[in-house]
């Protein structure tokens, strides 16, 4: 199982849902860094359970302790180890989960790659894990900022209700996180009509990483875009990602979708920015666009097909506290992916060139 | 520069557009393993240059050798490594970019993240470089036949032209790889279309495993689908990716898109294949399905406005020897990487369980 | 920082004498190994400081919690996350050494490396950090065992003075680890001998792995050899390692050294084992020999002329809790780091060949 | 099998004795570098077989060329792909051995882990290998030389002649590569005498690098002496590894082995370098000196007693040309080995700290 991400800033992330305690380790955090723990849990905040009527009622705070790495309110080079422990678990919920197999769940592929699984709230499975992730974003944010770069990231779309306005002030303003208050409002009656109905929605993020260091990436089969690749589908629920136009440049022409260049104040810029920010793989120093979709929880309390580790038919219903949809609370976690990989792309970059 | 995909097993590529030779080395490749050299050329060829009047004239016959790891006939376990001697390099046509950024090419990130770099023909960044992921994915290809796996790949739509019906066996049968013959001619005229008016069309591509094993893909970070997303954005001009429904999932509700269970010959299939053949980042054994935008090429004989490496305004006509869309060769290329990171994850799979 | 070892099973350690806790995090420990804390707890208690009046006397209990990838008492492949909480650090004796350098210490480099560093007994540098490195140990010892290898241990020599007969059940029957009782208490006379004097020894520690498989190691750069001497020269204090007769034999022939195969109840074995249990980088089966040196402890209570922070030369004593000599708690972490490696190497040795 | 080394400076080596072709891909290598092949050959040739009447006769050029990753005489950040074609490889002296296990050799274990081996001349496990390591090497010291840090090493022992006198200047004036010319003359006799008597004679090197950066090494797992201790014991027949005084330490105290900090020209420096360069697993600055064992060729001509892979026993008397004492030709190799080591680690630190 491959817990760690990152070649130089890199995390490693454990713990289930319903185990005693989560946590991750940044090993390769470079020193120097003022870090505290109220940063990190400003992040962890954001993604918390329980924080309004669309996310699932689970009751933890998510505290954070730091128990290493730090020291006098500074990184030290050491690896940072980021702890919570787990204070609301309610197992009950999943005992009769033992031995089935939840539908849109990795409850089968669980039993069948490792024989033996932590059934309790999706175990290892569970987005819980992503408490880790988060965690270490907002370290990797400090490295991003020292270089004027930030991150954020908001919902274009839930249950095939989009955006039409953008204004970035609006998107902490309501409980779904959409630029668009008015759209807010629609998304927000359809996830509770969703909810009512014991079905789920998905959705459509966007994140962006504005004025990110230009030439990060490492060409060929470490590109920027690739890299973005493996940290958005390796969240939880995503099923696609796109950078800059995506899908819509196959309708489009080369002479149409190629940004041209210009020098502005003395810096090379493109004129637009169809790319999403990067050329060739790395970044070109334009704004990072990159958008998921993220799929309908697969949770939902409705009777389902199913067979059991035995391999026998049954029917299931899946109770428990669930997200009826994750979009809302998958921005700081997506906003975290893209924000650990540039961090860890500013520090590789530093190994680029020598100037002889 | 990070030219290795894989970790167990693991591809280095490494050569230039217009340097003397391309290569590959596989690292990790198990001993055991039957191999010909015209079992690596034909998937080559199927990515060769000049095969047909929508590709680029350039005359490469892309000759693979075998220079180890492979004895009498049969992999040792040593690297492999593969090589071609480039012949039809043509660098007069490249001589007035040295100075000057193409737009929608890596000419202006790699001259600002490495300051030094090779401009003939796009040097390393140039989708040459992938002559040697098909040459492993050959290798590969080999790894996952023996445990009765395959993949196959085609055109879904190219300009906005898409396909309408799906037929496996036509899609070697015409030029641009589509599995209809109807939209294939018409997806031909547009590409020699946009040609003529020295322009240039993006497209879809569709690329699927048939038969994988389950358990394959690390929970976390690398996960099957994470990993799908870098293999496909590591390819140039890619700029999206999709598993199973991928974006339109986000239209779908929990209870329409879960794919539900059952028990076929004693083993656990899903009813439906919205998911893509994955849950929670690992195969369920269901056929993999993958979708990729492709970008129009960059290269186009119009005039563009861009700058110098002096940062001085000028405007450029790309000429040389282009695909007017580089989809249909794409194809092969996007196979070759599924294959090669399909290999590395069933010898990683090895690892994880003991029967005690 | 790099505080992971493994390239499957794979620990991260993380953690600082003073800081409030230590532990480990192991990436890729396989799906089915039974396995309890009191195992671990085993190991970790033949490391504890204050066991004996040749260690240091600082009082921890180490206690080892799982707080992760374990459950009902079985590894689920997730990580497994181990910890315990600093309870006994004494911080006032290091006050005065936050700008100087102690001689033989990591001090200076990492403050030339870092900038900043926690200064407290040694901060990450310390010999606590291997407490993770034991309790990874254990879990290693697990897999080894299932295969029917165990690693074990002993002090060959500690200041000069060396063992001369050997006696396995005699090694855990003294404080000092030697498998000859008379020259055990000739060591432990030294060492209190030398503590009394204000100074340190040093030793020479052997590490066997019994019923090693065969086949382990991964020739070229990861040769079993490679690999045990990086695990052995990582941990703190050992400045040199040898395999099988090691430095002695520069000063034999070809003829002499050169293991002669033989066939015993079916297996290849050899007549001697001068190579120690490698050949071209690759187990053969016999056992496999390790010895390392390690350095007389630092920390002294003597005058020592240094340096501060601010390049101002000063004098120093080194006060604190210490070990006079290191050599007997280092076999615990010599034969856990042996094991950590070889559980990799079998788990790695998965991949080595198909068989078509 | 792991043919790679290092994390960022990356080399791959590839081929076999007696395969067509050897060489290596350096991924990783920072643009910027000015590098011509004649830097590469220059060392080449120092490594080079039947360069004396104490080498192998196997008459190859190796001569290099360089396919990739240089433009105009400098390294663009791309894969250097270097290459030289075997010329001079006799397969005839191993038609005997196929099916036999050469005692002291690596064809047991390759046929154990393997099943599948080119056994002519050793195939992968010959130290015909180490010229991509050689190679990489001379690129390698062109970034340390930028840095003003260079490696070079000597014979110290040969056959247990051991040198009395350092003269550096007379290193590379005889053929064993020994400081002490009048060692050397006894080291020649002696290796005369072994070859005469089919028997094979093995040596102790030094390597040093002098001036090296303060700050390499990353602590923990990959101190600089553990990744020493890698590369090192990664060469073929070096069966021991000491760094500064090495075992000689263990017969020491701490108060006499400390070496103490002074400041010299504004910069701290030990006043001894018992450590050999290294505290806590990082370079302090001082000379990095590195003792390592060479065992005696295992390819003698005389009766040994071994079996077959159908495990019966049988005799075997090696002949084939092979150096009668390989440690000379070993002194480039590991030269080559701590440059490539050293020269990651430069760019590893680069990541080391950030200043606010």
């Amino acid at each position: 199982m491959s817990s760690s991400f990152g070649k130089i800033f890199r995390l490693t992330t454990w713990g289930e849902s319903h185990g005693p305690a989560l946590g991750v380790v940044i090993d390769g955090c470079p020193a120097g860094i003022p870090l505290t723990v109220e940063e990190i849990q400003f992040q962890l905040d954001r993604r918390r359970t329980g924080q309004s009527k669309v996310t699932t009622p689970r009751g933890e705070k998510d505290a954070a302790e730091i128990l290493s790495g730090v020291f006098e309110g500074v990184t030290t080079g050491a690896p940072i180890s980021i702890i919570t422990y787990n204070k609301d678990a309610d197992s009950s919920k999943y005992e009769n989960l033992r031995n089935v197999f939840r539908p849109g769940h990795a409850d089968y592929t669980y039993w069948a790659k490792y024989g033996h699984r932590d059934h309790r709230g999706g175990g290892r499975s569970s987005a819980r894990e992503t408490w880790g992730r988060v965690a270490a974003g907002a370290v990797a944010r400090k490295i991003l900022g020292h270089y004027g770069c930030e991150v954020f990231g908001f919902v274009r779309e839930i249950g095939g209700i989009a955006m039409e306005t953008f204004d970035r002030d609006q998107i902490e303003q309501n409980i779904v996180r959409c630029p668009d208050p008015v759209a807010a409002e629609k998304m927000i009656n359809a996830i509770l009509q969703a909810k009512e109905e014991h079905d789920s929605l998905g959705g459509i993020i966007e994140i962006h990483a504005v004025n990110p260091p230009v030439g990060l990436g490492e060409p060929t089969f470490d590109k920027l875009d690739g890299l973005i690749g493996q940290a958005m589908l390796s969240i939880p629920a995503v099923k696609a990602v796109e950078i800059g136009e995506g899908f819509a440049v196959t309708r489009s022409r080369g002479s149409q979708t190629n940004d041209t260049f210009q020098v502005v104040d003395g810096h090379v810029r493109t004129r637009t920015n169809n790319a999403g920010g990067t050329l060739g793989g790395i970044s070109t120093g334009e704004e990072i666009i990159v958008r998921i979709a993220v799929k309908p929880t697969s949770s939902v309390a409705q009777i389902q097909q199913t067979v059991t580790t035995d391999l026998e038919p049954t029917e299931i219903i899946v109770e428990g506290r669930h997200d009826p949809s994750v979009a809302p609370r998958a921005v700081p976690v997506a906003e975290a992916m893209l924000a650990n990989l540039l961090a860890d792309l500013v520090l590789r970059n530093r190994a680029a060139r020598i100037e002889f």
